[in-house]
């Protein structure tokens, strides 16, 4: 299934899409008063049957067309940052190595464990909102294609081959990122963080739709050309790892995004660096998972 | 005023302390259901009268002695993670670049921009809790004492010259690190976000009560031995300086808390490191704020 957050100008509702009729059944209609996605997916195994007649116009959710509600990010204010991954497939790392940008490490080996930073809550924005490149904070505005997971049953020490069964589903993020503020304050959180720069969605899809997740594309375009594609089966360390190293000593929770890392093709992968600007349209789709198009804003309309 | 996050063993409620007469007064009697620190500090225009009333024992909230209750971190559950400052005392800096453990910068100079991470939300724990050294994860736990700042009323793009307005009042915060996963994973996520790493408290106090924020004096002992001491004005990059460099870009939100940095003295300090081990004692003290004592568990403890 796939949940969205939606609204039609009166306050954020929960969504799942008939992606066929392309239609969004309104799950506010079927759901105890302020259940948002977050509630749904933590409490995921009272709420699938549900959700799922909703999603085949069973239940008496009414119906808006897609195109006619605004989408926002599915999880539109996290209970916390959002975990994500750095270096994850190996030609990224080499041209982010030959950059001259993941200061002060420069180096184009290989990790050997996963690189985990977080980006703030507040930098999370809808699938299709426009993305503000902040003028006089930043001026090397980059994007990032990824693969975000969802937790769904939280937990501490999760072993590798249990992992799966800890994961919600999946969701695109664009790890949007000021390079220049990434390497000016060494620790990545500033420049991975500046409001809006975590596009997220424009689904939640649940697990059970994605057969092999290995086999899934990511793939992002900047003012149409494409810059990023690789198959999540190039991820240095996989989601089991990922999973597994994160909740090691930390207790995963439900509704817990974890961004799993960006292919070669971002902007500073060019010599020169092809930074984003004002009015470029920048959109990353995942196979299966729906695709974002967000426009970088130009002054005044953000 | 000190207000804190207490349990008689049904549920966490709010408390003021009247530290004259060690007596903690209990909100939760005169306030809305449900109403927590981080409600109070978010909507503390509305809350400080009927607040201070209930310090002088004028309101009609029961008190406890303080001995009686279990305090736990004055914001148990953060609505983000932690902000964190890295490298923000001089002295520090030079024992963190000889060190080591500063993989892969290992530089002894000064950092030019503040370096911000986060602690995960998951690391916060009570101010007299054990702590979990974690055995089989790390093997080398560190202690850094630091004072943390409580945002009270958010925003972006805070002047130098406006951030008091924005500040509600201060803890302590023991920004708890796992040396070897800080240095194996590059990005220090990990490493200082292990489960109970992340020791507050015990008080969240009011700005008014801190007549000058610069005079403060930040300690640390283990084991009664003391190991860290250092005024707040030596931080590097001060507290009016880290709400500009945060908020520029970010959106600071009230009850975000900035830990802003740890003075020399901590374990990786000494030839060779003196990491703490179950059983140890930390202590963190910070004048006009109280002190915490926590012990890292024995296994099997926590």
């Amino acid at each position: 299934m796939k949940l969205v957050t939606f609204s039609t100008g009166d306050g954020d509702r929960p969504g799942v899409v008939d992606a066929e009729r392309e239609v969004v059944r309104d799950l506010s209609a079927v759901l105890p008063a302020g259940t948002g996605v977050l509630d749904l997916v933590e409490g995921w195994a009272g709420y699938a049957d549900a959700v799922g007649r909703a999603a085949r116009g069973e239940a008496g959710a009414p119906g808006h067309p897609l195109g006619a509600v605004v989408l926002r990010a599915p999880i539109p204010v996290p209970r916390r940052n959002v975990f994500c991954v750095g270096k994850n497939y190996r030609d990224h790392v080499v041209e982010f190595g030959r950059s001259g940008y993941d200061s002060p490490d420069r180096s184009e080996d290989m990790p050997e464990h996963p690189v985990v930073f977080s980006k703030a809550t507040t930098a999370v924005t809808g699938p299709f909102d426009d993305v503000d490149p902040h003028p006089g904070v930043t001026s090397e505005l980059d994007y990032e294609a990824e693969l975000g997971v969802i937790i769904g049953v939280g937990g501490r020490g999760i072993a590798r081959e249990d992992a799966h069964r800890h994961v919600w589903g999946y969701t695109i993020v664009n790890d949007v990122t000021a390079r220049d503020l990434q390497r000016s304050h060494k620790q990545w959180l500033i420049g991975k963080s500046l409001d809006t720069h975590c596009p997220m969605g424009p689904y939640a899809v649940t697990a059970d739709e994605v057969v092999d997740v290995t086999a899934l594309v990511v793939e992002s375009r900047v003012n149409g050309e494409p810059r990023q594609s690789a198959p999540v089966k190039d991820l240095i360390f996989d989601i089991p790892e990922l999973i597994a190293v994160i909740s090691a000593g930390i207790t995963l929770q439900p509704g817990d995004v974890i961004a799993t890392g960006t292919p070669a093709g971002v902007g500073i992968g060019f010599d020169p660096p092809r930074f984003l600007v004002a009015g470029d349209v920048v959109e990353v789709a995942i196979t299966g998972l729906g695709a974002q198009r967000n426009r970088i804003a130009r002054r005044g309309d953000a």
